[in-house]
Order: C-alpha cells, then structure tokens, then sequence
C-alpha cells in the first residue's frame, strides 16, 4: 500500500467532510500502519480520524501508537472513550501504558477501567522489571480434562478472546495446576465426543513469573511455539506470553546488545533514535566516553615514559596508529563473536578453555598474515629491516592479546553475573592499546637499542 | 528438565538394553532437546536412539540437528528411513537440507523422496537467495470462497498439515488467485452452514516471492501475523511463511549486521562459533584487517609529516591514543544507531538532514563535557595551558568529525544501496584517526607555533 497516496486521499475526504467515503477508507487500513498515517496529519484531524473507527480498531489502532502520541490522544478522549479502549486492549498491552503514562494520565486510565480489569493490572505490574510476569497476558483458553471437545468449543465461544491467545488452548485442574496442552487444529480435527484428557499433550514446557525475559526469547528460540504458558511458584497457571510479545522482546534485547557494544548506555524506554531528544542522546552516550577517555590516557602514560625513544627516532610514532587500529579491531571481532554466542546460548562458560586455544590459533594465523603484508610495506617504503620485525612482532603480539582478551573478559563478565556485552570493542580496544604500546616501546628498545 | 539427568538415564538405558524404558523416556522428550542430547552420547549409540522414535518425532528430531549431525546421520540411515524423514518434515526444511548437503548426499535424498515434492523442492530451489520464495512453505490450507464451515472442517481434516500451518486458513480462486484470509479461531466460532466468503478477511497483507528476507522480517514485525502468503507475480497464492521461520530470519540477520559491524565477513552456513574451523575463522576475519591496516598506515603518514614537531614536543605523542579512541567510540555510538535505526526502518535516508542536526547538536555537548574534564586533568598534570587548550580543541573537532560521519556514511551507503552495516565502527573508526591527528598537528603548530 503506497502511504502517501493513502494520506492526500483522507486529508481530501476530511476537507471535503466526506463522513461516509472516510469511514469506508478507514477500515481498509491496517492497524500497523496508523501511526505513519497519523504522524503526517495535523493534530486536530487526528481525533476525527480515531473517533470514526469501530471500538475493536480504536483500540488496535491504540495499542500500536508511541507513548507520545498515546499520551496526546488520551488527552483529546472522552472518559467514555478511555472506558471503551481499556476494555478492547489486552491486559499487558494496558500494563505497558500505565508503566509509560505520566501519573495524572494513569490516574484517569484508572478510574476508567473495569474493577476486575484494574486488579489483574495491579497483579502484573507487581512482578518484577524483565521478568515472565510483566510480559505475560491473562487472558488464555483454560479446558478442564474432562470436557468434551465440543464443551471446549463452547466454552471458547463464550470466551471471546482475541486469536493468538486461542491458538494453544491449556488444560488446568479445579485449583489451576497446569495439566496439558491441546492445539486448536487437534481440536478441530478430533471427535466431537472425544475427552480433552484424551487428546491433550502432556508434556508442556512452560516458564515460570520470575524467570527473566532472556530465559523467555530463548525457549521461544528453543522450541517453536506460538505461546508459552507462565506459572506461579505453585505450579498454577497464570498467564501466557504470546509470540508476537516475545519478538518485541528479542528485538528489544538486540537494541540493547547493539547499544552496549557501542559503549551507549541502553535507555529504559522505547523511544527510536529520532523521537529521543539531543540531551538524553548526549546523556548516553557521554559516561562511557569519560571512562574511555580517562582510560586511554594511561596509553598516553606508557608512551610519555618511552619519550626519549621518541626523540631518536621520531619514525617510531607513526607506527601506533596501525597498532592501535588492528588490536582494536580484532578485539572488536573476537568480543562481538562471544558476546554473541553467550546471548545464543551457543557458548557457555564451560567452553572457556575450547575458546581460548581456537582464539590463539586463529590469532596466529591472522597476526602472521599482517606481520607478513606488513613487513613487506615497511621494507619498500623505509628500506629498513629492523623496524619491519619490530612492528611485525608487536602486531603478532597485539593480535594475539586482543584476540585472547574479547574471549576471556566477555566470559568472565558471565561467570560473574554482569553482562558479557558491557566488554565489547570500546574497552577491550582500550586495554588493548596500552598493552600493545608497552609491548610495542618494549620491543624496540630491545631490537633497535634505543 | 535437568538435560545431563536426562544424558545419564538414557545412557543407562542403553547400556542395560531396556529398549521399553527407552523408547518411553524417549516419547517424553521435547525434539528441540535432541541436538544436546545426541552431543552427549556415543556416535554408534545415536542410530539406536534414532531408530527408536516414531516416525513424526524422527522426522522433527532430524530438523532440529545441525548440518554435520543431519550429514553423519544420514550416511547411517537405510534408504526406507530416508524415505519417511522427507515424507514427514515440510518442504522448506528440505530444501534447506539440500542446500546445505554434499552432493552425494543431496543425490541420496532427492531419490529417496517422493516424485511429487521433489517437483515442490526444485521449484523452492530456484528462487534467488535470501528471498521470500525460499522461506516458503507449501503446505497451507487453501479454502475456496463458496465453501461451508463444515466443508471448511472436513478439507481441514483431509490436509493432515502440521499445525503452525492452519492458524491461517487462505482463500483463493479457482486459478489460485488470493482473495482473503480466514483465522481458525474465527472458523471455530462461526456457524457451521456460514459460508467462507462470509467471514474471510479480504484486507489480506501478502508478499511477493520475489522479495528480501529482510522485508518478511519487517512485515511479521509490523503487523504481528503468525503467517505471511507469498504470492507470485501473478497473485496466485504459491505458499506461506510461518512465524518460527521469521525468527530465525531475524536471528541470522541479527547475526550477520554484529559480524559486518565488528569487521567480520559474514558466514554463508549457519554454523555456530565452536563449530566453525579455525582456517575460516581466519579467513572471515582477515581481509577487513588487512584493509583497514592498510588504510591506518595513512595515519602513520600524516604523523610523519609532522615529525619536526614531535622531535621539539614528544609530549605531543601522548595525547594521540586518547584523542584517537574518543574519535572512535564517538564514530561508533553514532553509526550504531543510524545502522539500527536504518535496520529497523525507524530511520529512513530522508531523515538524513534531521539526523544530521541532531548528531551536531549532541557532539557539540559530548565534546564540550569531555574538553573540559580533559584540560583539567592536563592543566593539573602538566601546568600547560595552551596544551590543553590544543587538546581540547582536537576533541571537540574530532567528536564532531566521528558523529557526522557515523551519521552521513551508512545513509550514504543505503541510498547507493549497499548494506549500511559496512559503515560501521572500524571503516570510521580509521577515517576519523586520520582526520583527527591531522587536526590535531595542524591546531598545534597554530597555537604552539612548533
């Protein structure tokens, strides 16, 4: 669908006031794309636009807006209004609003949903930041084992919940212990007749409230389903995370990843590059840089002892960049392979010792290859022997430093409970540079007698 | 479940012969646990196993193993044991299969599958790489728009598909042209004699075979489906792709732009870490180190240059490894989140001039917070004043270069159409090392008069 075509259409219709034409154009857009649509409007077309949408859209539409934008409607709504959306949206898409919703807004969400509603939203936000609870919604098929595969079908009629939850239907005794699992399509093909303890699967993996989200993205990784059920410490069902919830996770844990690598403080919320403005930008991104910057000066340190070297020979200097540059980047590529791996679940603290002596084997073969491209450079450019083994042997040694770093401090962070991805490029490519001038200031003073 | 008491029982099992406890402790096991488990367990004791599931749990069993155990297993398989795993897994786990074969295996499979989904293979084979025509499945539920419920029921019946393939039932014309979608929750509540055509969808969301992998991880992103039709040219429904298919799309993208961005060449196989050798380990790394060594020794000339400078200041010297790793993190940061934005289609090249003024307005913050905490601690170090005001003016020309190129180089490259991860902290990394020291000799030789 070419969007810009979409937007002159219902700004026509608008000015045109063409109710009718507009509200048939409306319900042929998806959800998904309002929010492209309404950020090229003017704001007070906006509330038209919303009001002319059915009470399931409205909500759908809701959901799929930024906090800021969910925030400015909420203001332009009737109480009536924030009564019909909380009532359409699912339970954690709610939670995520009031966690997002300055306090007077929450205050009036409140008081506009249902009691039952406002109870099941005070459970969820009781679970901790990250965790199973905070993602999980509780509204989910619940059989009884000893339902007919036609009472079940009743009673999902009945239910009236929205389609992903219905995929997998759970089985739970009276006092909720979760029994099994039927899929819809086993229950669409078995006898009407036939009991649900007969076609149930008993063999659920599910996940517990407190486990963390991490543990959530990976059993989806793991196992193929479209939901997973989340139960308390007693084994009781309480919820089910959904896959469409559990993507926005991985997708979000990814940014993350990608932030700390880059020596970016990850934000809590979930605004996109362009809607976070220049202050927190800067505010991000400015710790990292001061501890980096203060760090890096002890390399600065190391070549200040070596400057009487420096001043026999100057030529000595040009060199670091090159050094600095390589044990940074294989560092950099190291990390970034582990840091992945531990994310994965591909490589855990166990392999340590597998990963150091493929690293060293790798690191001999690449830091050799360098040395050797190297060489032949310094040796056609400067005509002089020794400074090609003086480099070349630092940059064996640096490549071999580096790459043995971003694989034991990633893995170490782990072992200790931190996250492997605060040891990526930007520090290890920090230490990286002091060791290699040290080993580099070394080397000559050893070779050249300076 | 506690996979090493699993490892240990099974190993007990085997060792007594107790082939029914086995072949029950087996039925309990989830498919997606055998990979770790068959890592744990004598080759010649994995065929045994193998023998002693059913034939759909052999066959799903299979998918999960990585490529090496598929090859070892297959070599030990009889043709009739061949024959069932293809008749049971879906066709685009074949065709992944054989993409990843020897050809002496390829051959083997293909003679041991059926005439008719050998014809489905070949086809699915021919789609270029990375396309939505390869993630295809075919196997879907295609219902006519004159059918019943009921008739709906029976075909459902019929098909005996897997069940992430049923959620969505589609609907076509008799030259399999896409008119709408029916969702099974909506099919189970709708009355018996309804007809299809009554309660499909028809604002259906369809990829062409022909698309990037990249837009179907985008499309499941946006509109949180649990398939995707693919259509052809002619928008004759040709298959389907299923959500668990999208996430692993996801993850190997993912994959790919941390390798890209870490100056690694991206594998084409989906080994992991541990299991790639340490040859193409090397072989992946190598060639951007060799680039970007080469492209650092411009570096190392700018600073021959100015080698007078150096021999009346060695001081000078110790400031370039601080000026040069803020230079980078700095490049870094910013390119990151351009490359994710981009990625993630939050960011578009339009944007580039927003992006632009934003980037210049957070480095002139960044820059002015890290010049002065570093001419206090030069002035406390060093007592030199005009030092520092050298250093500090470096900086902040040089967080700048670093975040305006981070910021322009991967809008550039998606708009000439490459991947905008080549741009990425060690490219800019290098470019801004250079710009940065010659900066930093040409301010110094201005104010220091050296």
């Amino acid at each position: 669908m070419d969007l810009e075509k979409v937007i002159e259409n219902l700004t026509n219709l608008i000015k045109n006031k063409q109710i009718k034409e507009l509200r048939e154009t409306l319900k042929s857009i998806n959800s998904a794309d309002f929010p492209s649509i309404i950020e090229n409007i003017d704001e007070d077309k906006i509330i038209m636009i919303y009001r002319l949408l059915s009470k399931e859209k409205a909500a759908e539409v809701f959901v799929e807006l930024n906090h800021d934008d969910q925030e400015k409607l909420i203001n332009y709504l009737t109480d009536t209004e924030i009564k019909n959306v909380m009532n359409e949206i699912y339970m954690d898409d709610a939670v995520d609003l009031i966690e997002e919703m300055p306090s007077n807004v929450v205050k009036r969400i409140l008081t506009n949903t249902k009691a039952e509603n406002r109870k099941i939203i005070n459970e969820l936000l009781k679970y901790p930041d990250d965790t199973a609870g905070t993602l999980m919604t509780t509204e989910f098929i619940d059989l009884k084992e000893n339902m007919t595969v036609d009472d079940a079908f009743k009673f999902i009629k009945r239910k009236e919940l929205k389609k992903e939850t219905v995929y997998n239907c759970y089985v739970v005794t009276s006092d909720r212990k979760l029994l099994g699992v039927v899929d819809i399509k086993d229950l669409l093909i078995a006898d009407r007749d036939s009991f649900i303890k007969d076609i149930m699967d008993t063999n659920v993996v599910k996940i517990n409230t407190l486990e963390d989200q991490e543990e959530v993205t990976r059993m989806f990784d793991k196992y193929n389903y479209i939901a997973l059920p989340v139960v308390d410490q007693e084994n009781r069902l309480v919820g089910i995370i959904t896959i469409d919830d559990a993507i926005d996770v991985i997708q979000e844990e990814t940014l993350e990843d990608f932030e700390k690598m880059a020596a970016i403080t990850p934000d809590d919320g979930e605004e996109t590059y362009l809607k976070t403005s220049v202050f927190k930008h800067a505010k991000n991104r400015i710790i990292w840089l001061l501890i980096l910057m203060i760090s890096a000066a002890l390399t600065g340190q190391v070549i200040e002892n070596f400057e009487a070297a420096i001043s026999t020979l100057p030529l000595l200097v040009a060199f670091i960049p090159m050094i600095m540059d390589t044990g940074g980047n294989c560092g950099s590529q190291t990390s970034t392979l582990i840091i992945r791996g531990l994310a994965m679940n591909e490589i855990t603290t166990k392999d340590i010792f597998k990963t150091i002596w493929k690293e060293l084997r790798v690191s001999i073969i690449v830091g050799t290859v360098l040395a050797i491209a190297n060489s032949i450079r310094i040796i056609l450019q400067y005509h002089d022997v020794k400074i090609a083994i003086v480099v070349s042997v630092t940059l064996i040694c640096t490549v071999m430093i580096a790459k043995l770093l971003g694989c034991i401090l990633p893995m170490l962070a782990r072992k200790i409970k931190c996250d492997p991805a605060i040891m990526a490029a930007p520090l290890i490519t920090t230490i990286v540079d002091t060791l290699s001038v040290l080993v580099y200031f070394n080397i000559s003073t050893l070779i050249l007698h300076i």
